[in-house]
């Protein structure tokens, strides 16, 4: 039997990421130490790392036309990402994210800019042959469009046995209410610091216990919450722990939290135990912030 | 005989413009109100100027391959300039100037890249055919080679009777040492109110007054200074003055001195007299900075 692919379903944006060694005041001209384009996006950088650690991916989003998009493509293409999902609306502007980067403060300062990109909807989901998925990975983002979509999923698992069912998993990062509706959804819910706080929690495991109760029985929850590590928090009630894996100079952190979901997806699909998954969560994550984008990535965890 | 070009030789770039109506702060995280993507660098966007002026003009610079690459021959073509004399180097990154234009305050941050591009070369010049222009620009840039090819162009003016001659301008805008050798090199001659400046001169006349020693018998000197006009001087030592003409609302300065220099370019080689080149100079520059880009000036000035 073929060997099954896993799709993550959100997000990809251009990054311009100027690097700095002096945040630019304003009105001045200013010339900065480096510039470099990245493919963005939290589903689209999870892509870049499920494929860097050898798991066969597809991407689905939408896409404008141009020279952006083609820039975009062709990365995907670069990391063996499947987009034969992506949609390309032609009429679309072609906008990017402008990073600071500054090298003596660490900080990152992001102008977003407003896409005026349709998000995928369950409509075009409802073209997508899940056979040849063994987990569907969602970043929330229109989320009542999104609940469809896992309800698809989920009629498609009743029909079959266990070890053929498609995993379902979330990541909810913003702090929108509407989003919240996907907690009871997914096998796997990945949770960020920032909705932790937002329910009140000021740790990472007093947000798992305080907000298991929301997700669906036998579900796992994850949280990382940057150097600190990560927790999860499974069915049998075990709150599992890792430190972080701080690379000896904190070069980039831009995505790191994608790189944690991704690594974590790729171990549980492959059927391993939850500790070692969180585990190796941690050490991709804290490899990927001692260098600049994945490329770095490329073959250092391709054993395990 | 057929209608002959102008030719605007100097730096090609991309300018990605996010407009916001507060300057960010160190590390946040904000929204823009819009972001744009421009071709920019002088000689591109005097380029411009004259292509909706209605001159047929070329451009020549080096750039690199890739989508900004695309993005910008793209551009080019959208105003039909020629880049028949555009060398492309597939090696060299394809930086971006990143602007962060404040709407409140009027205010542009300006974070530039280092470009690997190569300038042009007197000895790509060399394959230029003189024949096809009646008039050359420089942007100043690399002085030691664009002298060397202005040269060629004197060489190819001495054998020609003198209404078949090319017209040679340069503009000097950087404070650069090396730049001031283009003085006496050039029939008309742009320089602006930094290079005045530097000289210690505090306004454009007696800039002109002062520098008009440096340039060759019989040419003339021009000194735009923003929103007090434009000042010329030439060979019969009267001092031409124009008022600006300021838009009712000032939104886009960006590209306002190269449009100037394109619209006095664009009298002078259909031989029209120097005060009514000034005077246009500062109402095109005046009506560009009316408004974003350069597309509000197509059709208005066409019958001028």
């Amino acid at each position: 039997m073929e060997r099954q692919r896993i799709l993550c379903v959100g997000l990809v944006c251009l990054d311009i990421v100027s690097v700095v060694d002096k945040y630019p005041e304003e009105d001045s001209d200013s010339r900065c130490v480096s510039q470099r384009w990245q493919r963005g996006g939290n589903a689209s950088n999870s892509c870049t790392v499920l494929s860097l650690l050898g798991a066969p991916c597809s991407f689905m989003g939408s896409l404008s036309a141009g020279p952006v998009a083609d820039f975009i493509l062709e990365d995907f293409q670069r990391f063996c990402i499947d987009v034969s999902l992506v949609s390309e609306h032609a009429q679309c502007a072609s906008p990017a994210s402008v990073v600071i980067s500054n090298t003596s403060s660490g900080s990152r300062t992001i102008l977003h800019t407003n896409r005026n990109l349709p998000d995928v909807t369950a409509d075009d989901f409802s073209k997508v042959d899940l056979r040849q998925y063994k987990w569907i990975h969602w970043e929330g983002r229109n989320a009542d469009e999104q609940v469809k979509m896992i309800e698809r999923v989920m009629m498609h698992n009743s029909k079959l046995p266990p070890q053929q069912q498609i995993t379902i998993s979330v990541e909810i990062e913003k702090t929108r209410e509407p989003l919240y509706q996907l907690f009871p959804l997914a096998d796997v819910v990945f949770i960020s610091k920032d909705v932790a706080r937002h329910f009140g929690f000021h740790s990472a495991e007093a947000a798992l216990r305080g907000l298991y109760s929301r997700v669906k029985p036998g579900a796992v929850l994850l949280c990382a919450w940057a150097e600190k590590g990560a927790e999860a928090l499974g069915p049998d009630g075990m709150l599992i722990h890792s430190d972080a894996f701080p690379p000896e100079a904190l070069v980039d952190t831009l995505g790191a939290g994608d790189t944690f979901n991704a690594a974590v997806i790729y171990k549980l699909s492959r059927g391993e135990h939850l500790k070692d998954a969180v585990t190796f969560g941690c050490r991709v994550a804290g490899r990927k912030c001692g260098f600049h984008g994945y490329e770095g990535l490329r073959a250092q965890f391709s054993n395990e």
